[in-house]
């Protein structure tokens, strides 16, 4: 385009000046300023490169939206409706790589996959993510920022929230969608209920994937209280110790260890604090997987542990 | 049908009779025999009632099925994909009456609703609930038993499993969907995460609903942990006292309450352990209700409480 421009210019001048005086004169003059018009979207990209830059952000209009989505465990019928539609309906899906092939397979945009990060590297993963969403949103797109479980538990999505506001992306654009967490999921594929009456009124969670190498801290024992640990097998042996030392539980409470909850190959192994270290070697459990230290363990426990599979049909089954 | 065969039998005994001899006593004996005939329907049943009542329900075969079904929230588009086609497909589905009347429309089969219960009655609403799992499933019919939230968080989906396995019914014709618990949920709508990175890395949900009137135990201050207390509304004077007198929680400790989340009509108060008892006052917030304690409800409190409604493209407003 501009290049036509530009030679249409220089064609007109010359006509002119064949009538004039000093055409030579007027022809360079002419092919001068084809020159430097050949230039002219490079100016309006630095002037609106100038605005952009030394507007306050939150002036700026944007039409682009984001989404945080909760993908759930892994078993796409666990889906949210809302989340499978904004799934959708995304034009860019930033997913985080724990979310299964069969729930990136439903989207229809574009798809970017955060690299798999040990935990030195999420926080680069994390700024990939961060410049993705904010220059597709400033694009005026619809992206979605697909988290494996729930967006704000453990999945730093509060986080994006504040990181999107700070670059001056309107609060109307910001949205959240909450997935099936695996705290509570992953013990309910293998028939383990967080609560129960008579057995426990109370669950806390926390993560094994503490910063700075750190232990969770987990309160005194409580008969009634069930506890579940997400991400914990790299330091399995570390919180073990810290179940029977600091928060004196009793070396037969019943644990169990939910892996890849809800995915086709579930595995769920059953034991007390004593023995646990020992079956998670013998079966080579890995993350991702949920432990669950208390007596709502074995509740349930005598039915078999199917995992859960797509079609309700064929459900988990006790 | 019995009728109809029990005229035939008799035309035909008495055209038999005809040609014999003593056609008035045959004819006499042929009426009684149809008489007792036409009582046949009910000898098989009497029958079948005795099988029943006298064989071990474990060795009898059962072709129904019962399906625990987590309804999340209250908003439809936070019912899982499992969920919506669980509720679509069910011959009968049980429903708590906390479920919304938009999740209950999408039922085809037959809806029967628990009454709305009193900590009282609820036993023996429970008990309904019990009564007619067994019957339809024992008829042969597909049974949801619709719970809102989770149906493993403070839920009694786990007593249910244990009911209908000592009811004889296979452990294969029993299953689990899990529903979006609004202990996170609840917390998502308002834009309070449980968990933040630096702020809170573990959260502690407990039900105000114990038994025996008791007040949930809750552990001592930790700084970095998120309480979650649900249905705590009719409690929440014995509340802040055990968190402020037995657990030790600075009165300035950020806590906030989310009134029917993700509903049409959701609010969302916010205060300090200090402060929440007159707001709640002040407001009139009722169950269900949410209650949030810890610095994650500031986190991301500055742009808004606006409820997540319907469609994905209104979700929760940052």
């Amino acid at each position: 385009m501009p290049k036509t421009k530009a030679t249409t210019k220089t064609t007109a001048l010359t006509t002119t000046t064949k009538h004039g005086e000093e055409p030579e004169i007027a022809s360079k003059f002419g092919l001068a300023i084809a020159f430097l018009l050949s230039f002219l979207p490079f100016y309006v990209q630095f002037v609106i490169r100038l605005l952009l830059t030394h507007f306050p952000p939150r002036y700026r209009p944007s039409t682009g939206t984001c989404t945080l989505v909760g993908a759930g465990p892994g078993d796409p019928s666990l889906l949210t409706i809302g989340a499978h539609e904004a799934i959708r309906n995304a034009d860019i899906v930033i997913s985080d790589l724990l979310v299964p092939e069969r729930i990136q397979a439903l989207v229809r945009g574009k798809l970017l996959k955060l690299p798999r990060t040990t935990r030195r590297k999420s926080d680069d993963a994390q700024c990939d993510a961060y410049v993705w969403m904010r220059d597709y949103i400033r694009l005026g797109l619809r992206v979605v920022r697909l988290k494996g479980g729930d967006p704000f538990v453990f999945g730093r999505g509060g986080e994006e929230v504040l990181y999107l506001r700070s670059e001056g992306i309107p609060a109307a654009r910001i949205k959240v969608i909450p997935g099936i967490s695996s705290c509570i999921a992953a013990g309910e594929s293998a028939l383990i209920p967080v609560t129960h009456r008579g057995v426990a009124d109370q669950f806390l969670v926390v993560t094994g994937r503490g910063e700075g190498g750190r232990v969770p801290d987990i309160p005194s024992f409580s008969a009634r209280r069930t506890v579940v640990v997400m991400m914990g097998m790299s330091r399995l042996h570390m919180l073990v110790t810290s179940f029977l030392n600091d928060a004196h539980y009793p070396r037969h409470t019943p644990c169990a260890i939910v892996e890849k909850a809800t995915w086709a190959d579930q595995r769920v192994v059953r034991g007390t604090l004593e023995t646990i270290e020992k079956l998670v070697e013998m079966q080579g459990i890995k993350n991702p997987a949920v432990v669950y230290v208390g007596h709502v363990v074995n509740i349930l426990a005598n039915g078999g542990n199917k995992c859960m599979v797509n079609t309700p049909d064929e459900g988990v089954e006790v």
